[in-house]
């Protein structure tokens, strides 16, 4: 593999993921989105609502990698601050974006509605662009190489469909599952041997906790079909040598 | 709130996560297990199976925080180097640790289930000391302020009880929910000035979205039962007098 692939980091921001109230699936949901269309998910991060902490991670985030995904921050309450602290991150001001304000007017039609808190949500770093929130309407956005979407997972799965066509993909990741009816401790060393040997392939191994006993998923990536199909066959190869040489010794096979 | 309330990060290890392919719990387990002891949970990062990004992390993270929890990479298999890299991370050899050797002999009565593999899950950073595993026996570790768990969730939460004597609790936050029947967009203004005027709490608010409205939980976190109460009370006030307010005007709640 090489290092030309586009790669991604994903920044949740909000104290709720902190404390433990709230899961984040976000950043799971977009894992697998980045993984679908070629791009490397290479870093997470969950940080605070505090403008200093976001802006030191959107800033060593979108130095390192080809995009930036944010999520959480962007509604109208006092504690988002996301479109602020952006702001800071990229040195340039937060203003009220006419699109946004178009879009909001057309949702809100009163001024009664269309509240001083609820005109924050068309704040937007100068510079930046409208991602559309189909859901809800009021907009996330693109400044440079970084992405903000909403938390609500509903409006940020939206919104990330909205900005697909903005990512250049790269070669999509392959991958192969194994199951493998053995403990790590088992097939670790065979399985060494067949990863020195692919080295066209990331061959990874999780372990899995069964009543008494441990089995394996060993799951086998690469962009390289032919160099995928070698290694899987050599993985089945591993175990079923292993099955037999297990089949007479009558001890269990857990871990 | 003080700065010298102990303070935590958790860092994920593992390509699986990053690839969408497994969801990790572990960190959000974490979090609310540090939550109930007092701890404030700072920062989670995920990053790969890649040595250089973990021992980048890793001194990012524990010359930052009080705590530092890891998940991940420590089984018998190739793709596992946590603990090398935690070596590098602080400059000390890894070596076999009697004890954890002790502790897998043990279980593993003979030479031939006692293979290389799982002898490499007593491998330690020199000055590291045990984490005991009631699971699967193999051992995690903590060498200065970072405690170095399992990735596989039963297994990481057995140890976290097992490190949680070492650990120096704070006051513990506190926190009362309201649930709210109005959008965020309804409440902002009037939330944020309670915000202002209880500055010894925290107050987030949360949007949950129904078929065609939004509803809000309101959060206030507090060390300080009484500042808790005085702020949980101007919410449900606010609550109350925009229920009046809006009782009369025919319009849905909605966001």
């Amino acid at each position: 593999m090489t290092s030309v692939l586009p790669t991604a980091a994903v920044l949740v921001i909000g104290d709720e993921i902190l404390s433990g109230r709230t899961r984040d699936s976000n950043s799971g949901h977009i894992a697998g989105f980045l993984t679908g269309i070629g791009i490397d998910l290479k870093e997470v991060r969950v940080v605070p609502d505090e403008s200093d902490r976001i802006v030191e991670a959107v800033n060593a985030l979108r130095a390192r990698y080809t995009y930036v995904f944010t999520t959480g921050g962007i509604g109208p309450t006092h504690d988002d601050i996301t479109a602020d602290a952006i702001g800071l991150a990229f040195g340039v001001p937060v203003e009220h974006h006419p699109d946004a304000v178009a879009i909001l007017r057309e949702h809100y039609r009163t001024p009664e509605e269309l509240t001083e808190a609820r005109l924050r949500m068309a704040r937007i770093p100068v510079g930046g662009t409208l991602v559309a929130n189909p859901v809800s309407k009021a907009p996330g956005f693109r400044i440079g190489n970084v992405f903000v979407m909403a938390g609500v997972p509903k409006i940020m799965e939206a919104m990330l469909l909205n900005i697909e066509p903005q990512l250049e993909g790269g070669t999509r990741m392959l991958s192969e599952t194994v199951d493998c009816p053995f403990g790590e401790g088992v097939i670790a060393e065979r399985l060494g041997a067949i990863a020195k040997a692919h080295t066209d392939t990331v061959i990874g191994s999780y372990p899995t906790m069964g009543e008494r006993t441990f089995s394996t998923k060993l799951v086998v990536r690469s962009r390289d079909p032919e160099a995928l199909a070698r290694a899987k066959a050599a993985i089945i190869d591993m175990i079923e040598s292993v099955t037999r040489m297990k089949a007479g010794d009558g001890k269990p096979a857990a871990y």
